[in-house]
């Protein structure tokens, strides 16, 4: 048995069982071995972004990995802004990377880079297998690493003769580091905290935002009185009918600050401090309060569930349905709105019409806003949302969603110049007939880019500049880019179309696309 | 005068006249700057992959750097495949990346990552600012970098700080180190190897192509005898009437090992030795035959015109319209063919109608080398080959090769795999109104793939694997995807279509594309 078919025998061992790929030359025994092996199912990309960020949204919905499979540097080059965000997720992803034979190497053909230089920015662990006996036990060990303790990017590089040259054969799973358990002298310390007067608040993130997480969040608030507020950019939530529900905490550094405001406690469960997410000239960036030094209840490496557990049971809150008001959110859905079509009126109609079980991936930035509002209330569904700040994320997430949740409908709601990142995804969502629905929010802007050139202080900017943050002049028209790519494609110029056309689209299934004229 | 203003206004003092961004928030002062001086033009890509690449075709054709503005680390990430093929083409370029203020940056705030990790594995110079007052010198240097010696990417990391705090105002351009002069012990031993009996072979690669090296090269072999091969993927060659002409090294190793036996001399132009792209199992990585140590008669760093003329005099060549036979292609049209269009048809078509002074930029792997054969003979033309190996080359280079020659028609042919990496680039041809005919070869397939998978053994491939090679299913359309980012488009189906449609976008300004089916 050659080396390939050893890494796909022990990749499918330890649990994977799918490999979202763009591959190259050196690739090709990899890609062979996959008719070779059974249950693991190959998905192509026609960019590696799409691969990298479809790992993400799988591993997210999935709870653990899948593989990619790029090709060289330049290729591993293509998928990292994704891999970054799927880092900031703390997503297990196993990320294999083709090489040229370790012999070849020296020679510096035209494809020749620094592939290890390039994965460590964006990977917790990076290991180039020296030779074909290696490959088995290096990705067992690359399944373990990116599952175990802060889970995330574990990048396995295989030279090109790794692959054809002959192994040991494969080997099993190695064991998991599963999530650290709480600490019974931190939740005593967090327990304290909430005992005292004043403003108290608590930052959630991580598995926090699952709804056991929130339903012991609700309990701890309840009796204690904090304030929570769920961090910005998480990589899932739970939401909806039945789930407690908390705010967010601000995207913009005021309302950040303001957020803060007279906090004399705060505790972090799984979540960072109060950071601004850039800086800006004049005004703070970490908007912890002064001499406020906050309780870790969870780093990204604890169980964040088993943490808010315990601590609801250190301050004796009653238990969720012994409560004196339930915490859980009643459905509560929007009418389906008349009229001009902007992000409210989209909002409205995808909180009324998202079905149970929804997965939701969004990634528009100001288009969303009231979605986040109206879906509070829906029926039950899953929030993806963007981690690391990377924008084109939010269709591979949603590819990557619906391969591991094929019986749920994925609604991706991404903005026009967010979605051109990695527009390529479509193709992939028709290939695999994906049953997404994306809907773009075009408003012909990098709209976000225009408020933060006033934030940064950059004001009286002249046409060119203005220029730069104008995604119109020309108009893309994302219903010819999704048939050019084989999704059926509709657009929505009014309230009353985007009614119809979601409605439609909840009611099919299959890969769509919504344009909506905002 | 804040930092943004000394950067963009030293950059113009370095002669660097337009800017390929794709910002964001930490870049908006520099943006705001582009409207605050004279000079530099701002030109915005969907995707950072088409601001590098266009800054490589702009470089290959200007002679001198473009800059970028790539928004923080995941930024950068996106345009390094095309920063790749730049610096194997020695492309001068000022990579422009912002990065979070100084401050901000130990908060880890969810875009923070290592830009000078990630930027090292493709520039050769890499430098972040640490306050305003250190901009003005270090862009000036970072041009001076790029186009000194070796050229390459100058990476110039500013973090949002230096932007908007006070500068001490711009400076002017640095001396450049221009190409390295001709070594007479180098070019006596190139001679003394040319005199030698038996088979003498030369391979070229970097100024050594223009039309200047090729008519040296040619006097030398019409004096010496010795085989003239021009490497597989050189940046830029002068070709078509008036020119002299040499064939390429082939691509596959069994053809390169045959193309060098024999050989008892081996000088090379700016080129490297003949090393094969990819390893093979069981077959040579380095084809110069056992015993010969190539004379390096010019590195990339090297003049190869001037190392070039120095040898012909060192041999006593005759000038070039001295020679018995004149080297100088003369021009020979092919006639325009009918019927079934392949590959063949479509080079044979190209080669007829390409204008004077068109600029082709070719990544069409499979289907470029009847076109390669034809256009050898055609209307005098500088062809942009595929440097760095990394797919998603040929549409961005186009733009920037059309942004520097707004006076030339820029022709893209490129694969239908190759073009989607990219496919972005459409959009900033349309916006700018670029002179760009994309001619899209349409094999729905990653052809070279389906070679590459016999010649590396991994033979009998099942359906998993070869799907993984077929980019059909669903068929891409491209002319559905070009009018969706506003370029206007037209589908061949026959040789007498494309004669149409190639004939009519020759003869009329601006982006159009033409989507070839093969």
């Amino acid at each position: 048995m050659n080396g390939a078919r050893s890494l796909v025998e022990t990749l499918v061992n330890s649990g994977v069982e799918v490999c979202f790929s763009n591959p190259g030359t050196s690739e090709m025994h990899f890609v062979a071995a996959l008719d070779r092996v059974e249950g693991m199912r190959g998905v192509l990309a026609l960019f590696e972004g799409v691969a990298t960020g479809a790992a993400d949204g799988y591993g997210r919905m999935a709870g653990k990995p899948a593989c990619t499979l790029l090709h060289l540097g330049p290729g591993l080059a293509n998928g990292l802004a994704n891999l970054h965000n799927a880092k900031k997720a703390f997503t297990p992803v196993v990320n294999v990377v083709g090489e040229h034979a370790t012999y070849h190497k020296a020679l510096n053909a035209p494809l020749t880079s620094d592939i290890e230089g390039l994965s460590a920015p964006m990977s917790k662990w990076v290991c180039t297998s020296p030779d074909a006996k290696s490959v088995a036990g290096d990705a067992a060990e690359a399944v373990r690493q990116a599952m175990s303790g802060e889970q995330g990017v574990a990048t396995l590089i295989l030279p090109a003769n790794t692959a054809w040259d002959e192994s040991n054969g494969p080997v099993a799973a190695l064991p998991i580091d599963g999530p650290i358990a709480p600490d019974g002298e931190t939740v005593k310390a967090a327990a304290k905290a909430l005992e005292k007067p004043g403003r108290k608040v608590m930052l959630m993130n991580g598995n926090a935002l699952r709804a056991k997480g929130l339903e012991a969040a609700a309990r701890i608030q309840a009796k204690t009185g904090v304030e929570i507020f769920v961090d910005t950019f998480y990589p899932r939530s739970e939401r909806g009918q039945g789930i407690p529900v908390f705010p967010g905490l601000p995207y913009f550094p005021d309302d950040i600050a303001k957020t803060m405001e007279g906090a004399e406690e705060l505790i972090l469960v799984g979540s960072p401090r109060p950071v601004t997410f850039f800086a800006y000239p004049g005004k703070k960036s970490d908007c912890t309060p002064d001499g406020v030094e906050p309780v870790v209840l969870a780093t990204p490496a604890h169980d964040g569930i088993a943490a808010l557990e315990a601590l609801a049971d250190a301050v004796n809150a009653p238990a969720i349905d012994k409560l004196e008001k339930d915490p859980r959110t009643q459905l509560n859905l929007p009418d389906l709105p008349t009229g001009e079509l902007t992000s409210g009126p989209m909002g409205q109609t995808i909180a009324a019409l998202l079905p149970e079980n929804a997965i939701l991936s969004s990634e528009a930035a100001t288009s969303g806003l009231a979605m986040n509002i109206f879906t509070a209330t829906s029926r039950r569904h899953d929030w993806l949302n963007l981690s690391g700040g990377s924008i084109g994320q939010g269709l591979p997430v949603a590819v990557g969603a619906a391969v591991a949740c094929p019986d749920r409908k994925t609604v991706c709601v991404s903005g026009d110049g967010g979605a051109m990142y990695t527009i390529q995804s479509l193709w992939t969502m028709a290939r695999e007939n994906l049953d997404i629905t994306t809907v773009i929010c075009a408003n012909r802007s990098y709209a976000i880019l225009n408020i933060e050139l006033m934030n940064v202080g950059a004001e009286n900017a002249g046409p060119k500049a203005l220029s730069m943050l104008n995604i119109g002049n020309p108009d893309l028209s994302f219903i010819d880019i999704a048939r050019g790519m084989g999704v059926e494609a509709m657009r929505s110029e009014t309230a009353e179309d985007f009614n119809d056309h979601f409605k439609y689209c909840m009611e099919n299934k299959g890969p769509k696309l919504i344009e909506v004229m905002l």
